[in-house]
């Protein structure tokens, strides 16, 4: 496994492999390090797929809204790469802020609508610094397939639709949440949770299942909904929900009746940190 | 020479290119077709340097602040081809509307403060729609190299920011604006232009001329070069001044004092039609 550092020598070794007889296709894994099993299934998927798997390790500073977010982001560089090791990852490209920005960026990736609910609602700018770091990593490691995981739903449907808008010559694949066996989304920022805090952390899939099951079982309204999940979170003073939504999967717009694939999705403080998670969501009588 | 109208007979094509053991570089010219001797000049330098040349014939409709003049862009499509075929070109790009937007791109490009000043302040959204654009024809393409007109300097200088900001693997060209021998800037709306109104349009390329004579004989202050370069310009009521700036060309900020290369751009209006055109300016004592 190559770990490089620079963009000069991620184009060596992609070159290299590139030229190669057998060089086959590119899948990518773009991540924010502190890798834990659900970046495992985004990598494994890879690998399964592709016949060069490249991971990126960045944390990338123009996403985040909350500087305190960014300074307290998990740094884990070791065990990031024995991960990746044992995953059988070819290339880690592990580059410093000032060797992706050379010069701070001017051009700014606008997301549209696709931005104006959920998250992108509530961390401004975050979905323009998402789109433009994932439009430079596409651009620098030029790969055939990039795995994303559907926790983050909102950057999937974003990044698709970029993707799609500018006909970046890449396709993109979603892999399934991974949770612990309690329901709780696998996440870099978990780490930063309080044993207290960890146990009330499951409040967010809980209310997101109890949306599901009252969509199952033939609730379309969309208000009752949301209110009936909201009671799944309990009153105490280190939980606040910050959204609840209930979205179409495509265009992430707001949906006050339930009447085709809903994604309910929403964003959860527990203490200091902020935890997401989403479900999709069919309606009642969809299934034969 | 091929023609393609659609992007899935693009790729066919130019992945049969890449496939060939002599694949070499690709050239890439984007135009909107009514091509002139200045698009001669950007195929003739891809012909020379490249060993595929692909030319694109589409008239954005995302980059027109206009409609009135979207409508009547020149479209010379027979003329352009056997242009393009004179040149030897081997792949003519010229999608409908409809095969570039299959749906309406709901991302936006925006360039930032290097479209604040020259024609991005006078034409809303036009360099987000450019951007747009050539992002997703180096997309479609993935030249090796893009070749564009110093003409539209605004343009060249906003490609080059993008292309840096989001790492696209392309190198980029500017070539020398093409001229009348009264010079005219070669620009497809010269068409438009009436008998009468031809005769009055080498004004804007003479108060450039005249800036770029102030400069060169060591006034700095802009407001005096400003001045005395409209003055070039004839009181009549065909002619208006929509601009005349004097920026830096890499950051296409005013300058108030001329101490480094400067761009003076300009744009004119003569009847209803609208030209622009630049000239890089030396100070005084920077050549020995």
């Amino acid at each position: 496994m190559t770990v490089s550092g620079t963009i000069s020598e991620l184009h060596t070794r992609l070159t290299a492999t590139r030229a190669r007889k057998t060089a086959g296709t590119i899948g990518f894994v773009p991540t924010m390090g502190a890798l834990h099993a659900g970046h495992g299934a985004l990598i494994a998927r890879a690998r399964a797929e592709c016949d060069h798997v490249v991971v990126s390790i960045f944390v990338n500073p123009l996403q985040f809204d909350r500087s305190t977010d960014f300074d307290r982001y998990p740094q884990t560089l070791e065990t990031d790469l024995a991960m990746c090791r044992s995953h059988g990852v070819d290339l880690v490209f592990a580059p410093a802020s000032a060797e992706m920005y050379r010069t701070l960026p001017t051009t700014r990736i606008d997301v549209g609508r696709l931005g104006n609910h959920l998250c992108g609602r509530h961390r401004s700018g975050h979905f323009d610094g998402v789109g433009l770091v994932v439009l430079k990593l596409f651009n620098l490691v030029q790969p055939h397939v990039a795995y994303f995981g559907e926790k983050d739903a909102q950057q999937l449907a974003i990044i698709r639709r970029i993707v799609t808008d500018l006909s970046v010559p890449v396709r993109i694949v979603g892999v399934s949440t991974v949770r612990d066996p309690d329901g709780l989304a696998l996440s870099s920022r978990n780490q930063h949770l309080s044993p207290a805090e960890r146990a009330l952390a499951t409040a967010l899939y809980e209310a997101l299942e109890a949306a599901r099951r009252a969509i199952g079982e033939g609730t379309t309204d969309v208000a009752a909904i949301v209110s009936d999940a909201l009671r799944q979170v309990p009153q105490v003073a280190d939980l606040r929900v910050e959204y609840l939504e209930v979205v179409d999967p495509v265009e992430l717009q707001p949906v006050d009746v339930v009447s085709d694939t809903v994604l309910v999705a929403g964003a959860l403080w527990v203490g200091t940190t902020r935890l997401i998670d989403n479900v999709l969501c069919e309606p009642a009588g969809d299934t034969p």
